[in-house]
């Protein structure tokens, strides 16, 4: 392997409009603040955010709708806070990929959102995601996401759990009627995460959150936005996580971060955590047909100055890059389809017994195999395992 | 407090039939094998297992094929063992409540039994379970269990998910399809877990499993098997998860135990550890009008002798009726009734804005309450969870 | 088992000064405040906190330098407030148990305090320690505690562990020096956490702190303060870390609260969570001999109001002495008496072999023991177990 | 970047005896049995193991006593099993880098070895050990290892871990005085683990052993041999861990493998999982001048047959080099120094204050810098952690 770090590297890692990557404005304008510390810098405008992840190469931007029209702004503030951003995206070419409700920072929100148990809470929030959704509406965006981070409980005894599924259900259903009136471009996306802030969220899991979507009144327009964070809290493998998503026809969105296992939220720099599971996560994204954007949630460490934001904001995007590269040449690497073929990995796409039928189970009955002899053979996972390592070290 | 261990209160928490105790056979039977030791027991038979359980007052055993008929019996000795087993139940009165097919002992299911990658094995799978499927159905198991312990990977590489779904699918159809071909009184239940001895396992999460029978031909006769261990493992609220299966009609049966978060597959005896998890759990079963049995799969820990083994099965159900208890105290306690109140908890049960019309949405945004006024009041959930404590702590 | 709840019972579990209950002023003075969510409560004056908790029978506070002197205060200030606390202090017979240094909250550390890479900022944070030490002494605080909140790291190649462990035994060593010089009656006590805020902590656990301590200059005048959530969210038994600590003569001080496992730092009320655990614990401080606080460093649901603070505190000190009583009774049960004989526990506590002698070596070698005779004993854990969960369910 | 894989490349990471790679018999000998499963493969003599792990390149084996010494074994058999291997490593020139006692597998203990309650079974295990010491040093091991797998406990009321760890010493203490009277130039090695298969373990983690150690009669002759899976289970660092098993000159012996936090014990090929902490584990061994074996105690996958053993053997070896590597280019690279310069790395070795003095703590107070003015920089450690990633993945 020879080396050669060059101006053609620099360039062939360069983000372009049509990778898709976006930032929520909430991610490069975090301030540093955590549970145990106060803010770190600055807070950005939104529009400048804008402009400086246009100049990196990004295609476009999330929201929270706190993110940009402050809680007391007047009618005419939200319009003109809202066509300032409208007239900078139109500068820069952004898109707004996605906007979302913050149902979680203020203290109304304590005992949950949709599910707080104080009927005028659970009205409030439903208020206020319409007005969010008009304003993502207003700015083109295609997706709307819901992340339930207060909906849950701390004292089990505080919630009936089926109590609050079905006003769950009930809020995602007339908000779904309301994109429906308004005859809006907009799909819903649910953003699954086990506990952090509340000890225990409902709709932990990107698997609870399909099953939940199943009951609803209008499943076809709600889908998921996953969260590598959220997932891999739980010890999850976020790539099958994601994989049983697109399986059900529901990536809408996707957040991407990157988080140790057994931890708090870190919301880390993308690919900065378990680049493994990360490597199988683009390779899949960018198989898959997935159109949708390559959203980053995530910030840069608290000891990071303004100048830092951007560096871990270029960070996520190339190393997506280089791992949409590596997933390239995985595909075309002689010795990994060897290694591939020696684990029988294309025999689990050939149907096992097809259908049901009385023949079929009798033709199974008469010849089911002998265990013994097919015990025997080795599946040649290590070879394959470590071929994928020394590709992602660049080592192949 | 007056504590006054009596005749009368040892009497109170002995179980009976009507309880709807069951154990795996493999749970009283286990021999203290563990990846770092030699079995510290010596095996069981089956039959002394059933006689033993009855006197301790259960109703009910389940079992693997493996558990009862040897790879190696002759049809002849396979009817001889079954029928034995048959008589036993009948001179005890106890009955079989599940079966399952062990689709993880044996090498040749070493990479997956559905989900091999090899289709021969996945043939064999198949076959093994259909005539396990036979036996419990022999003896009048009720719901029929699926744990896909080999159903995952280590190396990544090895499956692509959605292929590995795929046949998971298929292999679940297609024995729906037997099971109605052979008009079985019978339903299916998926029981999930995250990892163990898989690396990652397919289906990790009830979540996860209850999206997936959304996707089968029959949902409808398959529902889950949970169970605290596996559920707990990933850091998940087993109350929460069992209550989202209810939730969604999904609940065919259970398998109880105990489990720290975070560690490897522990099935200890039922309620040693997470006793407030455990509690309300206890009082949702005992809530919900489920009527399955209460079934226990953990096993004595491997310091124990043959009698610690009936120790612990008989502490099994021995907590699970002192929280029975408890879940009726909680109901009739009027401090805790008080606390409930001021957690506003009932209210949770009230519609917020009923199905979406435009008339409703506009008083909504007309009148969405204001945050402020709405942030005030407290919840009131230290209190309500320290009665719980207390409850729990037998101070009450 | 007849439940008598009575005014004797209530009176039973009512704190005194005797038993050394003390909360840190940041407790019932906490906000709310989250990563997620604005502050829910508004800030406490210390010496109403002083005040009410004197009302309920607490004996003592603890502080962070912060938690009463701003940092802009002038000389004057700063002693007019130290004055006013004093008075306090005095008027409700409370006494300062424990003081230390927030490190953690101002940007300046965000790199770290004592292993900031910036030694301006090192110095900084020794100097603000000394002067937090003066306070500390002034109010009579026996014990200085150090949890280096800031002291970690979240990418690996920015600090040398090497390098950080160095300075943090230099500040330590410096700051006894500093103790010894001014003749303050004060122990110091390292507090150790594995991660949260910072991604990986230096002195991650009881253990790397004990370690730690063994390499100071003045090791016999630092110990530890364990604290429950920090050991607990790397899945250790608290019980068995605070049992180590013991064993060295390094229990100091203690930090109690209540945390699930691989979860993000949660400060529950003590005994809500893992009441197994905290059985043993306080059973260990009761039989142990220590002496000083038994110190709650948790604090109320985000969703209490002011009222809800003080349930809250209040029940962290009625579980205490529930579980102390459920330790006597462990001690006087017969039942359990004769379990922990069959399970052998005091012969755990005879010498197996004594000092080596050529002679013992020898006689253990002739007589080494037959390990199948010896394997064949049970150790009847599961009654045992049964037993305590039974006791701490009130049952017995 | 050009990638040549050629002929050179793969002889870049051909390991040679000069790399000093060791593996446990039981590593490649592992049959692939598990909690849940039968074997997979067929034992292995050592002997066939020791030349098969000569030719790829190690240097030397490990052993327990067990993994070449029947339980059954008469004195001579014993000794013609040794003497063969003596001669196996001559003809070969392997050596024997580490060997230890099996106090984990025979149902004996499974109360504990050193620390089971029943004294017959602690003096069996002493016993044990000398004679596994015995053949550690005439097959001439410099080092043994003592790993407590069965020292611990479930049921917390079974052992007073004072007890316990009273116990641990004096087995320890008794074989050191062991050792000495035999004049075997021989150092002993702690293993700590969290927890598997006991429910919690004593000393559960590096520093907990470095602890102990300070306990002990010749603390100069014991130190640690820690194990990546063991302290990451924990969400640990393992890098961090080493780091500070090197600070207190206690790094012995090293047990490398691959490891998914908060998950049962893995033992995965070296490197295949947290390849970042694996890097920086790497880096910190070659740079510390650590000049003991690196040892795999690692199993290949159950799915592999007896060739997949040895491309898992390589596999280790073959990564160890590639990180090596790279920790090369790492102390090499001058973007990478520039970004330790400007995260100020460096500056964290120099001395903060320097010995207490009166006059230097009084020149501290007196200026103690503005932490306004402090707090501004920035520390770009997301631009360091970038260039740190794209170095291990093979873009720089």
């Amino acid at each position: 392997m020879v080396l050669v770090e060059s101006v053609a590297n620099s360039e062939r890692y360069r983000p372009t409009r049509a990778d898709k990557f976006s930032f929520g404005l909430w991610t490069v304008g975090n301030s540093g603040r955590d549970p145990f510390g106060e803010a770190t810098r600055a807070r950005v405008d939104p529009n400048d955010s804008v402009r400086h992840l246009a100049e990196l190469g990004a295609f476009g931007i999330s929201m929270h709708d706190d993110d940009l029209v402050p809680y007391d702004a007047t009618p005419a503030e939200r319009d003109q806070i809202v066509g300032r951003l409208r007239r900078t995206l139109d500068e820069t070419g952004m898109v707004v990929s996605m906007a979302t409700t913050n149902l979680f920072n203020h203290p109304v929100f304590k005992d949950g959102a949709f599910t707080s148990n104080d009927r005028g809470v659970r009205r409030y929030a439903i208020a206020k995601t319409m007005r969010a959704i008009d304003i993502g509406a207003e700015l083109g965006a295609p997706v709307y996401v819901f992340w339930g981070g207060r909906e849950g409980v701390e004292a089990m005894a505080a919630k009936r759990p089926a109590d609050a599924l079905d006003r769950y259900r009930e809020a995602i259903d007339f908000l779904c009627g309301y994109v429906l009136d308004r005859k809006y471009a907009m799909r819903l996306a649910i953003e699954p995460k086990p506990n952090e802030p509340r000890g225990d969220a409902f709709l932990p899991t990107v698997g609870h959150a399909l099953a939940f979507i199943g009951s609803l009144e209008h499943p076809e327009m709600v889908g998921l936005n996953p969260e590598t964070a959220h997932e891999t809290m739980s010890g999850l493998s976020f790539y099958h996580a994601v994989a049983q998503t697109l399986w059900h026809g529901k990536l809408f969105h996707i957040d991407l971060n990157g988080q140790k296992m057994g931890r708090y939220d870190q919301d880390l720099r993308f690919g900065s955590e378990g680049i493994k599971d990360t490597f199988f996560l683009v390779k899949l994204l960018e198989e898959s047909g997935y159109q949708g954007p390559r959203h980053f949630d995530a910030h840069a460490y608290r000891v990071e100055d303004a100048a830092g934001v951007w560096d871990f904001a270029a960070g996520c995007m190339r190393t997506y890059l280089l791992l949409r590269e590596k997933a390239r040449q995985f595909a075309d690497d002689p010795e990994i389809a060897a290694a591939l073929m020696a684990a029988s990995v294309a025999e689990l796409a050939e149907p096992t017994v097809g259908a049901y039928s009385a023949d079929a189970a009798a033709a199974l009955r008469s010849a089911p195999g002998d265990p013994n002899v097919l015990a025997v053979r080795g599946y040649h996972n290590e070879r394959l395992d470590q071929l994928v390592m020394e590709l992602l070290m660049g080592a192949r």
